[in-house]
């Protein structure tokens, strides 16, 4: 039975509208419960399996790395290096381990007692430690709508953007895990009728809604990654809020880019969702024209036929609402273009490394990825059921990104990716 | 008698115009020979002194850090950590074990030969293990001959030059230490009278002379570090050369700043010169109109004086020339306004973490940190000895930047900076 086929089934129960089928099997870091040591798992239904127990018990090896610590570690770096015929064989044997007729699991109690643990316990960290973090612009919509508003209508599309997948390096250092909360951040601004710039609290605190790449097997400097070798180093994806400043970042980008309109905070779901897991919802690019250049052309690029969604909640547990919704369809360029581009000048990404494929929207309003788009930049406010309307973020709204592709009948999900607004240091 | 007097003297023989006198005690990790594991030592004339052979001897401890392997460590970070207190009682216990007066270490000819090596036979390594490099691009010189040049002389400087610390977030991976090799890089560019780019290696190779800040002591996400406090978070300062690939950089760098054209490499020297050492070369900034907004004011905001040279030997061992001098007086903004905005939004650093000022020119010509601004994109070839002329760099050329702060009869030195540029994969 292939490792993705909709008729497996584990000995636990999950239903088929759940994140976490035995399909999907995503990693994490985690606590058993909160200040316990970090170790690996993934998510089955509404458990973490604990791979640093199995690996105990000798029932899980990472092939090619026999040490006994990839698993009782804090960090994926160790497992994400070992490349794909690795994580294939662990994902292979985690699919063994817990399906519905392999006892070995299923019928030792105190085995599953150790190795189970229920997720609404644990502790999620960052899934791995993040050398440096890319973030793209693939998402053609959102590159054309924010052209629009930073720039008119007329420079909306820069000339260079399908050349090259466009992207910029950000901050590492500010990544945080899903459940974080995030201090509206402070800075320059300038008001367009007034002369000087101001000093204060973003007006325009916004969120961008992306998914987030993770590099499994580096390069060496110097050396290209091919873009039809670019998918074996990825490991897998994550749901991304670039949370944005709009009124420091228009103020500060040129010449050089963002900067403080952008690193105050980043924040990516805690389960990486492997591309072997995504294999089925593999799709059609949008029609690249003009071609791109040799090195970024190869059989078998493809998109993702991902759902993606914004849900925006006020302070104080008043109704929220899904106020964006599209598909990772929209990206104009597929995740291995961006690993070759990345790398066509020598620049070696390493295990754990994090890019951004940039903001997703589609065509249509209500699908944009992020509010300066949805609400356009002021004119067309979102309504919120508690009546009250968003142009940017307020204090205490909690932003909930969600990813999933459905399958027949289950779905590989990425689960939520989530961040609260605390005020402004001193007040906003 | 203060750690910076020019009367200090060490029973190690060192010049006036030796790079490295007891004045200097500059950081870096070193294995005594290549491959041997690497420690933390500073420089002392023609020596390395290891300081984790005095460690272990227990005549150095860092005070706050009594866990024995601070300095037994392959980076600094531990030690950066520690905190200008921390930082200031070692350097005058070092200062105390160098000097001529003392004989801990000077008749002891057994302590000696361990704990000095000479400094030919070393092997240097970067200094510390960097989480996030930020390029700021201070040297206003520098921001308005590249804005004319890119964008014409009406939209040189950016109406938000003189307000903002411009920065953004560079490559992390790529950072190497000097003597590394550089591999010049191919990529994507776009000559002015074709209709579509091309691929191939860059035809637009550039140095680009700086300084590199090492961050010591970080700040904690979300909570900004004051300008009157910043000089406190920083350890030291390096030579940096951010490479540059000119063609890459202009037709990609629209509109999220420069990515492919920048990260293929950036070298640092290997020896961090604390600010302790460079105390006695505080100068003062240049006239700062309009005033900077609060929270980039504060009492002793200061520039260095600092003597910065370039230096381009061609390939086959030919005569070289140095081909700009300037000096680090030249930067706009003071080192400690960079922190403060970097962070000015909550942004955190960490130890060990590098900002870049930019490029540091002069006013003059032959004061111009890079080629472009030397040749001005090919106008004006810049003449070497041998008789071949440079308007960017050719496969083999080795760069070395230099820096020295000059003081009564000695000089707190920088030491080299050096790269040579190999062919491009595949020939270029």
């Amino acid at each position: 039975m292939s490792m993705n086929s909709p008729a497996l089934r584990s000995f636990l129960d999950v239903p088929p509208d759940a994140d976490f089928p035995i399909q999907n099997l995503p990693y994490g870091v985690f606590s058993p419960r909160a200040g316990e040591p970090a170790r690996v798992g993934v998510a089955i239904g509404d458990h973490v399996l604990d791979l640093s127990v199995l690996e105990a018990a000798g029932l899980l090896v990472c092939p090619g790395r026999e040490a006994p610590a990839v698993f009782a570690q804090p960090a994926l770096n160790v497992f994400m290096a070992a490349g794909p015929a690795a994580w294939r064989a662990v994902r292979a044997r985690l699919i063994e381990l817990l399906s519905a007729d392999t006892p070995t699991l299923r019928d030792d109690a105190a085995l599953r007692s150790r190795a189970l643990v229920p997720r609404a316990q644990v502790q999620m960290h960052l899934p791995c430690v993040i050398g440096d973090y890319t973030d793209f612009y693939a998402g053609i919509h959102h590159a054309m709508n924010v052209g629009r508003i930073f720039r008119g209508p007329d420079a909306a599309l820069m000339p260079n953007y399908r050349w090259i997948p466009i992207g910029y390096h950000g901050r590492s250092s500010s990544i945080v895990v899903s459940g974080t909360e995030v201090r509206r951040p402070c800075g320059q601004y300038k008001l367009p009728d007034e002369p000087a710039p101001r000093f204060g609290a973003t007006r325009e605190l916004d969120i961008e809604l992306e998914l987030g790449v993770l590099v499994g097997v580096g390069n060496t400097l110097g050396e290209p990654i091919a873009v039809e070798r670019a998918a074996e180093h990825i490991f897998g994806l994550v749901l991304l809020n670039d949370w944005s400043a709009r009124d420091i970042q228009q103020w500060e980008y040129q010449p050089l880019g963002p900067f403080l309109g952008k690193n105050f905070a980043t924040t990516i779901s805690p389960w990486v969702v492997t591309l072997d897991a995504l294999e089925p919802f593999r799709c059609s690019l949008p029609t690249q024209e003009p071609p791109p250049l040799e090195y970024l052309k190869g059989p078998g690029l493809c998109g993702y036929d991902i759902a993606l969604e914004v849900e925006l909640t006020p302070a104080g547990d008043k109704p929220g609402a899904v106020i964006a919704r599209t598909s990772a369809r929209e990206l104009y360029w597929s995740l291995a273009q961006l690993v070759a581009h990345h790398t066509v000048n020598g620049c070696n990404l390493r295990p754990g490394d994090l890019l951004g494929t940039g903001t997703i929207s589609g065509a249509a309003p209500g699908s944009y990825g992020s509010l300066l788009e949805l609400a356009q930049r002021g004119k067309t406010p979102v309504a919120l059921p508690d009546g009250s309307q968003r142009t940017f973020l307020r204090d205490g709204d909690v932003v909930t990104l969600r990813g999933w592709s459905q399958g027949a009948d289950y779905r590989v999900s990425f689960g939520e990716c989530r961040g609260r607004v605390l005020p402004a240091r001193g007040g906003s």
